[in-house]
């Protein structure tokens, strides 16, 4: 069930028999030379789209500007700030409080919103009001993108690609694919750009020419409609579950 | 041009000729028994979408949650508080400026965004970093909305109706058009919710029983499609307006 | 009863029987070269101590600054932010509440003070903590108003110059309201200064170049004084509505 | 001269020659029985006024709320919290600085506001935008009133009986003095209500039983003129030393 | 008991039966040629650590950096703003709350801390969360301040070399003392740096050229120790005293 | 060289010829039954200070309380909220700046407050004031780290538990290691409390009864002394990498 496409008298059985809400975030940032600036959002709004058609849980309109400041010397990038990013949702969620809604499950695609979904999240649980998650697709189906992939890059890499070639292809520059490889950083993990330990860089263009990591020549769209099946079905399964737990069990414990 | 769609390396020309952009507003928000709680959205949408592609001006992605806590009684309304959307959308449009945009039309189609969009054009006006100024569509044909329709109705009114059965028909339940009228409040106006000339209400619940205002029974497609068409003409000559103007021009003025 | 000429104990019965408060705001800021800075702070206490004094309410001190950024390049003209202004009116509003306040009537006489004044308003409302409405003497009596002047002008025109040169006459430059007239805007409406439907001004020196709107020239005190009655009599009666309300059927409606 | 009675073109030659500011400043508070609740703004206005008058300097209008948690269980005492008073002064006086103010003397009777306007002030010069000091009255004659009165006591006492008896002596009631004296705390000093050290208290009421201190029936209306005209004449001398440093001589000294 | 020494379950046995802690804070900041940066909370530390031992009541880590802006133009003042130490001091204490800490000591030893520290505990009474209060150990003896020094100087003066003498020997430049008095400020009172009543001074430089006040030769580790001693004695007074208020006593008196 | 045990004019000389300064932050949470609550800011200061004198680099006072809401339920454990955290930090840093410090390593040894110095370094990076990372020990030298323990657990496990033993070996319960592992939770990965790809947990109580992770029996002091010293060295050597960039290197690039 999509919220903004019912009129309200239509959504008054759900929030009676219901009290969960799947919101989609990504962002809007350069994603290379091959992909759209939009590729986070229209991710993440195809997961929480999908999941609320599968499993009749409700979805929200997607929020589709995040924290991107790290991609700000790329054209076209917009973001932010992280303190302003956190009171939108805080803002936004407790407003679904008001209809009885008191589990969320954030369906982000954007890396850059994972720390700050989740202290929008301790806010709301911590004042009891909602019990609010984050929720990546790649972190629900990491052994298999691990297969997948020798360089999944975590920025307009080749799972990104993958997805976006079948989610929206006609928005993938397929002629653009070895160059946003050969310009960008194709090895990247936990330990690139630290120094002694200490991370050192803070922007995408610290590391890279084309603002993308990873071998993007592994993407196809078959491979992106795998995975992203694969994920769906986590994220509908994440519903259940969570849809099946007692509110108390999701509110803080009581001190010792 | 929509900035979504396009891979930053499709960018760049237009930042080094052009520094206007369209960002669309709306709410997601009860609209009455017939409409879709993302009725402004909606509408913003296709406004500055079209625009944007009669134009060639850039449009971004619609902010689809506003300012609606005097809905928060019907099922589903979302909203955000006035000081967090004015930090969202002021946040959200200085990321703009890193590119060289320096004016923006907030293609904007819900009432309780506006005097919010105006203290925001004012900060980056008197910050001397953008011109932004806010437009609703039926603010740039008053007059022939007047000629067209008894009574218009500020919200969920035959106004909104024509647009969305236009642009969405079938979001609409034309089935409850009547009852949307007999169980809405007919006739409103200026003085409406007033006692000796202070505005006593607060809440959409305050004055009419299932959200709505106005007669919808004079809504249809075919209206909303000559009053979408006027008004997108007046947008896309405002765009050609702004555009012109020399930056200083639309700076604050030098004290006397 | 004006509160700041009270000692404590001689305020307790008040407390103990009513519990409406009436709080005049206005602004200090250029009022063209004919009236005096003070024009609407000087408006709004006179119509709420008079008030005060036909129906025994309480009146507190005035709120003498407000929102005025728009008279910036005015000599002399004062100013706070809008989000402080809000916010000191909050408070101050919620220190009425220790003692039993929980109606409040915002007696102001300054345009940039109402969307302000209504969010304060919705905030207090919506903790449950009070009903606070604002209230504008021009508001209370349009249709006398479209009668006696041809050009009535929101800001330093011949409705505040009338109520001058009654309250306050020795501050008005009588010899300089020709020169108001014919150094301002004499036409102004809901569509001046409009481009396609955006308002495109922010500023008052946007549209004029001595600060003022409408024809000056048809005020004089006797209009003033049969204005001002008009207007106080609609607010004594406002208060008498406030207070004969039961508190509950202020407050907000519960969700459907 | 008095800004609020000013038209704009009459404020041009003073900020033209002069750069200094008078803002007085008090309270809304319970001060005994025989007080009224606004014999702080009284007193800061009535000393600003003069001032302004006698050297020539200009006055702003008066911030007539101030900071008083701690005589919110008398009936009437008005307040607003700490944060919101300072926002509310800075941003009030910074639009001083559009003019040509750079230096504000804070004229204050009002005990409670002194260090938060002593951080306004230390804000301002911190930016460089203006120099601003706080003045308090009885701060500028100490010697003599420790001559005048035996328990001058900080809140309700002789000190401000006496000044209200000479500045509005209708609003005294001269039949409760003695009831001042006796209901409330005669002595006070710097140790009372410490504790090993602490200072214990918060509110008046923790110390006093009818809000005020000391020995009321010390005063007079003659005691108040003199004191009054010789603290003015402090001010007077101020005004014009702070007009006459130059302005480089009151900004923040550099670093080592 | 030190909290920061102790694993959680022995800390149990003490909130069961105690409700208070000791905060210690102070600064980091010039304290002339002769003393440490570190002075102010080397001396919070000191007391509150030994008065906990004493008396068994927690100590908590020390807060070591205050509200030093004063001292900003000497090398190595570090500092943080005004609102930030009061909300970081705030939120500090409010966590202690969650294990049954309803009275705070603020063990402080920093002239600029004092005003926030009043303000966050009025703050946390008002809520009724917690009493908090400030302590300053020179406050608890004054007399016998006054008896021992001629010019006891608020900064850097013999008060606090006397005991860094006592407490941290090995950090005082002995060799600088009649420096640090030649090349200070010897006198200052509460009129020092006052014109016309007004305070007119911001920074420390202002003042004194390196830094301190007050004659620094008639400091020892004798002095030092006798005044620690006595001083301690105070606070422990004080933990005994507060230990045994009951709650509500220290609660906010009712409204009248 | 360590800021707090100096007298400023001792500082002059460092801050003329290095711009580098070490802050050492950490928290004051429950640790276990087995490790005292400072553990981490025992740590980080014992990190900082030591590369301090090994380097001649400056060290400030440590930070002992951070962001800890998710031990709350545990005896003793303080916390600050993060946005609070995150002012502290900054505006604390920025105070360094005065005196011409432009790159800072936050020697951290707290899990909870890493993403917030993240947040804070890219403030003042992209004010361009400083340029501040965050380093914590264990992150510098993961390969040994791997070696050395089979389950070495993000919170209290041996990893820390070693370091204590090494550091602060009287602050050990020695007694209770074998009940610290079999009370707490053992295995504890990336993959550990989260649900179809979502972190489900905001609380250590969440996942473990006695609050920590890993299998402490294999912790000692030697290891605890060989680890710390590997990672002092990597400490060292990222000061003096730091040092050596030219200040516009470590500032943001321009955009493309």
């Amino acid at each position: 069930m999509y919220l903004a496409d019912e009129a309200w008298p239509d959504l008054e059985s759900y929030f009676e028999s219901e009290s969960l809400a799947l919101v989609p975030l990504g962002s809007t940032e350069q994603h290379g030379p091959h992909l759209p600036e939009g590729t986070d959002h229209i991710i993440a709004e195809a997961f929480a789209r999908r999941a609320a058609e599968e499993t009749g849980y409700l979805c929200t309109p997607t929020i589709t500007v995040g924290v991107s400041p790290h991609h700000r010397q790329f054209h076209g990038t917009m973001s932010v700030t992280a303190p302003v990013f956190r009171d939108y949702v805080e803002s936004l969620t407790r407003s679904l409080a008001e209809h009885g809604i008191d589990r969320v499950i954030y369906v982000n695609a954007h890396g850059g919103n994972v720390e700050h979904l989740r202290e929008v999240g301790r806010r709301l649980r911590d004042a009891e009001v909602m019990y609010a998650i984050e929720w990546m697709w790649d972190e629900s189906i990491t052994d298999r993108i691990q297969e997948v992939f020798e360089t999944p890059g975590p920025h307009g890499g080749p799972k990104e690609t993958s997805l976006i070639q079948y989610l929206a292809g006609e928005l993938v520059h397929e002629d653009r694919i070895e160059d946003a490889r050969d310009g960008g950083l194709r090895e990247f993990d936990e330990s690139s750009g630290r120094v002694h330990g200490a991370r050192t860089f803070y922007d995408a263009i610290d590391n890279t020419d084309n603002g993308v990591l990873g071998d993007q020549t592994d993407a196809s769209a078959a491979v992106g409609e795998e995975l992203f099946e694969a994920a769906l079905d986590q994220l509908c399964q994440l519903c259940e579950w969570l849809a099946a737990q007692p509110f108390e069990d999701l509110m803080p414990n009581e001190h010792l």
